[in-house]
């Protein structure tokens, strides 16, 4: 809205929006806003020496002096950060503020009561973070370069493991665990340089598609192996699913995961500029309705494609851009995307297959990269 | 406030407080409220049956269900979470509802256009979080423990390190640098369970205290190692730093570590029930003033004790109790803050020692434990 500068209010280190406009990481929330195309970030002693070598903000102002110009020209002993930004505002000659839809409330209203104009903005807050540039799709590439050798740390447990009593996996003699083969996961992606959270379920657990997974992998079970790691020296993130399963897959497995693929593939194929989000979506939930795969969310365990096909991914994991049957998105080149078509039936086991792409023109280029044989003998 | 209840719009992996309310984890923001004393959360098909079994909600609501509802009773095709969280507000005969001041605008200005009563909680959210349980400071202990692992780890490779030219710092015959350093001790801390965050910095780097470090590290500078790793488990943090130095210091960095050391101890005498978070600051920077260490913040580069002296810690890395010349908390039984006084001096170099203790009615509780041996030949 013309006028309105931005204003944000957030740690950079979980707001996707705070890192790309300031590209400073800072563990603690803090201020920066917009002045006519510059960007100005109010940082304490703490950050603020760091925040001028590393960062892109074009001023950095020393929040302790702000605060003491904000109790001098308020005639207030005590001050907060709404004082401190109304001051500054008032020295730039700031007339209102646009927040994101996420800006704390608290602070909102202390701004409005100091009669600071706020309007609240659109989601995404930076439409422009949402296509990346060619230098981002390196780095997500890079990502996801580490997010596969998760996966393939996670394939060679698979297949090094021997099958015991019960079906129960060992690996160098003792039980493999979900948890075990999640650490293997991390620890392969963090001795890149990502810090790794995985999921790594199997059976009816991956039923249940945020369960990271708990105690004995078994073999004939499918395996979900599901690698996000961050990149510590970016902040962004790869974001990639593969399944598996130790021994021999039984007939019904088999077609979940053929049909999981190409619905991966159907979905693929519509994406390019242009195409809806919605329209992504559907390509891949139709073809599951068309090979008789039942979707029910409102029974005790829900069951078949009980998620979106994908979301927005770059500094945040989960970026504002939805592949679902509400997305409003109209795709555009540069918007960057998991696509991440899954099937959970409990009795048969859980299927999902995902991969990063980034939009464009004609199509899609694939930022992920890894092969998809999951039946490990 | 009377009738008004708890209402949290988060993800619990970035939010504390929603960990603790529900103590569920999950990656993105869903709909948490209280309603006489029972936990209702709103989820979506993808969380609903892993938050049946692994929350504390008393109830849990299917999200895609009560849309549904909130459509039919609304008579409008499209709804959002506002309508979702009036409708169910209604079904519970809910008042009005006390949000955390972070609380997101986008999602009160569309409570409030519904004419839903909202009122700001103070900080922190939920006082009884900042009183830990005796099963909660095992689980701090156990974080610490690991951070005590990765500063052993770091500590371990100094050791072993050779000095080449220019005093750099050689370990298997390859440069010892600050991102390498970092890596040995995420790799550690990884390996215990714990996701690990760290900062590794030496000579002037460690000037800036939120400097994670890069580049060779040498001998004779004074390198700081403060490590705050999540255990994955559990969701807490830990949170210790030692300062180390490879080879001899001079007199001048011996002085600076006694102080900072007798500043620590100063701090903690004072931890006790009753005692204000500024009078504990106050004990350290009082010894540093007393001893001629001056703080200096408005100046190019800030020196001296340029932070406060701690936070709490818990579910959260920084929760809402400061140690600092601000802070208005009177200390109770079973609250848990580091104390991690500083003193930065660009040519000297900075000096930071961290431990985290637990408040009791007498004194304190040590909840981290490490040598404080710091040159290493």
């Amino acid at each position: 809205m013309k006028g309105y500068e931005p204003l944000l209010y957030a740690a950079s280190a979980t707001s996707a929006e705070m890192l790309y406009f300031g590209r400073f990481w800072a563990p603690d929330a803090f201020v920066a806003f917009g002045c006519r195309k510059k960007k100005i970030a109010l940082l304490n002693a703490l950050e603020r020496v760091r925040g001028e070598k590393e960062s892109v903000f074009d001023v950095v102002l020393p929040l302790e002096a702000w605060m003491a110009r904000a109790k001098q020209e308020m005639r207030r002993p005590v001050v907060g950060i709404a004082d401190c930004i109304i001051t500054a505002a008032k020295a730039y000659k700031i007339k209102g503020f646009c927040v994101p839809a996420d800006f704390p409330i608290g602070l909102a209203l202390a701004l409005k009561k100091r009669r600071m104009p706020l309007i609240v903005g659109a989601s995404p807050f930076f439409p422009k973070q949402m296509i990346k540039t060619e230098e981002e799709l390196v780095l997500i590439r890079q990502a996801n370069r580490v997010a596969a050798k998760g996966i393939l740390a996670a394939e060679a447990a698979l297949k090094e493991a021997k099958i015991g009593p019960g079906r129960k996996l060992f690996l160098e003699k003792k039980p493999l665990t979900s948890e075990r083969l999640r650490s293997i996961i991390e620890m392969a992606c963090l001795s890149l340089g990502g810090q790794a959270e995985c999921i790594a379920a199997g059976g009816d657990q991956a039923c249940d598609p945020h369960a990271v997974g708990t105690g004995v992998l078994r073999a004939g079970e499918l395996i979900i192996v599901d690698v996000f790691p961050r990149m510590k020296a970016s902040g962004y993130y790869g974001d990639m699913t593969r399944t598996f399963l130790k021994g021999e897959a039984s007939d019904e497995q088999r077609e979940l995961m053929k049909a999981v693929r190409t619905a991966q593939k159907r979905a693929m194929a519509t994406v390019q500029a242009g195409a809806s989000g919605k329209a992504v979506h559907q390509a891949a939930a139709n073809y599951f309705e068309e090979k008789g795969y039942k979707t029910v969310t409102d029974q005790a365990v829900p069951e078949g494609f009980i998620h979106s096909t994908g979301h927005g991914v770059g500094l945040g994991l989960h970026e504002p851009l939805r592949i679902s049957s509400q997305s409003q998105t109209l795709l555009k080149a540069g918007m960057v995307v998991t696509l991440e078509p899954g099937l959970y039936y409990p009795g048969i086991g859980g299927v999902r297959i995902e991969d990063v792409v980034a939009v464009t023109e004609e199509g899609f280029e694939l930022l992920s990269s890894l092969h998809y044989k999951w039946e490990l003998l």
